[in-house]
C-alpha cells in the first residue's frame, strides 16, 4: 500500500489541531502529511520580524512544525524550546540595574528593563528567521527545521513571500455601525467585531510556493480548517495559483468545521462558513464537511450548505470534553480514520 | 580499551582549535572529550543577554559546543545556523522604511532601521539563552544543545554562575605607562594594552560545576590552552574548587601554548605563559607543554620554564601553514596523537 498522501491548509491554531489529529491517525493510515501555511500574519512576535526583517512571518510556520515534531524526549523537548517565549527581561539583572540607575536619561533605563529586543519572540521564531537569513531561502529553512524538530511530515509556506489580509468591513467602529470601512492587516481583521464583506490580499495575487502546488497535485486529501476562517482558512483560496491548482487536483476534498465562531465571524452561522468558500472560490467542489453534532445544532442547514459544495455531513464527537470550543485532537484523529480511510 | 577521557579548558577561539584538534585524534584514540569553559565574557552578544537576561554568557559555550558539532550534513548545517548572527535589519524592510517615514520622531526611525534587537546575535546565543530559560539549568541547557549538534563530546561551564574578571593593570593609559589601574570586565581585559599584574574573579570564589569537578577526578588528560591566557586560560586556575581538583586530579596534565602574544599578553614571552599558571596556581604541577617551535624561537627559555612546572617540553608544526598566528586542527590533532597514546 503507498502512504495517502494529505495536505492540510490552515495557519495558527486551529492547523495546529489538524495537524495533530492526522498524526493521530498516521500511523494506522501511513498517512504523508503535508501543511500549507498562511503567510499573512503581522501581529505580535511574527509582526515585529516580518516588518523588521522583511522575511515570512514565522510564527504559523512554527505552530505547524511543532504540531508534526517527532516523539522522541529530544524532539518533544526541540519542540518546547521553539515554543518558549522570552518573557521581559528581568527587572534585576545586573545591566537593567545598571541601566536603570546609570543612564543620563531616567525613561531609557525604564525602557531597557524588560524591553531588551527579545522579549515577547518564541525561540522557534528566532530561529527560523536565523535558517530563512541563513539559507535564503524559506522552503529549505523549513526543511531543516523540521529535521531539527524529528517532524512527521513536512511544513511548506503559501507563498515565499509575506502577503498582506485586507478587508472591508461593516461596523468596524461599534459607534458607526452601518459604515463600511477597509481594515488592513491580519491582526487587525482577527479581532474586528465589525462584518467582513469582502477580503482580498495585497498584492491581490502573489506566486504560490511551487513545492505547495506539487503536493496538491499529488495529494490523496486536501483538508481545510479548521481555523480562524477569514485570516487562516480563505486565504489560501485567494492565491489564484493554489486556487487553481486546489480545484484541478484529482485529490478529494474535506472541510472541518470551526465549534465557534470567534471575533471576526461573529454573526456567521455554520452554514454561512461553508457558503464563504463557494463565495471566493465557486468552483470549489468538497466531498465531505465534518463538524461536531453539538456545535452544529440543527444539522439541516449545514447539510443544505454542504450540499451545495457538493459534499456530505459527517457529525462526530471532535471538541475536548471540558467544553471549550477546541478540539481534541485525539476525537478528530478518531473520527479522521474512516474518513481519510474511505474507498472513494 | 576504555575511552581516554580528555578534559579541555579554556573559552573562544584557543579552545575551539584545541577541541578541534582533539576531534582528529579521538577515533584513533577512542577519546571522551569534556570541554571547560570560562563565563566571563561581558562583551558584544553575549554581554547584552548576560546584563538583560542574567544567565550565563553563551557565547563561549556555544563556540564549544560548535567546536564538536558531529559531520552528518543537519548537524553541520546546524551548527551554521549557531554561528549565524543576525545583521542589522535591512533598512529597506517594509515595517523599518514605513518608521523611518512614518514616525512623528525622525531619530526613531532611524533608530529601527538596523537595532531592532536581534542584530549582532549569533542564533546559537539566542538558542541557548532560551534553553537555559526554559529547562532553568544551564547544564541540562548544554547537554540539550549539544543533542541537537550531535556534539561528539560534553561543553560544560566553569560555573553557573557567570563571573567578572578584573586585573591590575600597569600602564592601561599609554599616557600614564607608570600608572596602576584596576581594569574591569572580560572585555576591557583582554583589549588592554598594559601590563596585567594581578587577575582576580567577582567574585572571588565562585562555586565550580560540579559536574566539572567530576569530570576532572575522572579524566586521564587535563588540557589547558590555547587561548587567551588572562581571560581564558587562567580564570580556571581561579576558582578554588576547580584548582583543587585539578592538583588532585590523577589524571596527566598538557598545556599547549600561544602561537603568538595577544594584546592582554603584550610584553609576556612564551616562557612568561608558563610563569603565570605557576604564579596563580603554585601547585600545578604540569606533564607535558606542546608549543610550535617557530613560535617558540630559541627553546632554551621555555624548557626551563616548563621544567619549573614539572614538565618535559614538546616542540612540532601546529600553525596553520600561511603563516599566520592560528593553531591547525589537523597539525595540532597530529602532534596529540602520540602525547595523549602514550602509556604513562
Amino acid at each position: 500500500m503507498t502512504a495517502r498522501r494529505v495536505v492540510a491548509f490552515g495557519g495558527g491554531h486551529g492547523l495546529s489541531a489538524s495537524l495533530r489529529a492526522l498524526r493521530h491517525c498516521a500511523p494506522e493510515l501511513d498517512l504523508d502529511i503535508t501543511a500549507v501555511v498562511t503567510v499573512g500574519d503581522d501581529g505580535g512576535s511574527s509582526g515585529r520580524l516580518r516588518a523588521e526583517r522583511g522575511g515570512l512571518p514565522p510564527g504559523d510556520l512554527r505552530q505547524a512544525l511543532v504540531a508534526l515534531a517527532g516523539d522522541h524526549p529530544a524532539t518533544r523537548r526541540s519542540a518546547g524550546l521553539f515554543q518558549h517565549r522570552f518573557a521581559a527581561a528581568p527587572a534585576d539583572a545586573p545591566g537593567s540595574a545598571a541601566r536603570a540607575t546609570g543612564g543620563p536619561d531616567g525613561g531609557a533605563g525604564k525602557a531597557a528593563a524588560g524591553a531588551d529586543g527579545l522579549a515577547g519572540h518564541a525561540v522557534g521564531n528566532l530561529v527560523l528567521c536565523g535558517l530563512m537569513e541563513l539559507l535564503g531561502d524559506p522552503v529549505a529553512a523549513l526543511e531543516h527545521a523540521g529535521a531539527m524538530l524529528g517532524a512527521v511530515g513536512r511544513v511548506l509556506p503559501m507563498s515565499r513571500e509575506p502577503v498582506g489580509i485586507e478587508a472591508r468591513v461593516r461596523g468596524a467602529d461599534p459607534a458607526a455601525p452601518d459604515e463600511v470601512r477597509t481594515v488592513r492587516g491580519q491582526h487587525q481583521v482577527a479581532v474586528t467585531t465589525g462584518r467582513v464583506e469582502s477580503l482580498r490580499l495585497s498584492p491581490t495575487a502573489p506566486a504560490a510556493c511551487a513545492e505547495a502546488l506539487a503536493a496538491i497535485g499529488a495529494a490523496d486529501w486536501l483538508i481545510f480548517g479548521p481555523g480562524s476562517w477569514y485570516t487562516s482558512v480563505l486565504p489560501h483560496l485567494l492565491v489564484p495559483q493554489l486556487a487553481d491548482a486546489i480545484v484541478s487536483s484529482p485529490a478529494r476534498r474535506l472541510v472541518t468545521l470551526n465549534l465557534a465562531a470567534e471575533k471576526e465571524t461573529l454573526g456567521l452561522s455554520v452554514a454561512d462558513h461553508l457558503a464563504a468558500l463557494h463565495w471566493y472560490l465557486p468552483e470549489l467542489k468538497v466531498d465531505l464537511v465534518l463538524a461536531d453534532a453539538k456545535a452544529v445544532g440543527d444539522p439541516e442547514p449545514v447539510e443544505r450548505a454542504a450540499e451545495s459544495l457538493g459534499a456530505r455531513l459527517v457529525l462526530a464527537p471532535v471538541a475536548v470534553i471540558d467544553g471549550t470550543p477546541r478540539h481534541d485532537p485525539a476525537a478528530l484523529g478518531a473520527a479522521l480514520v474512516p474518513v481519510l480511510g474511505a474507498d472513494r
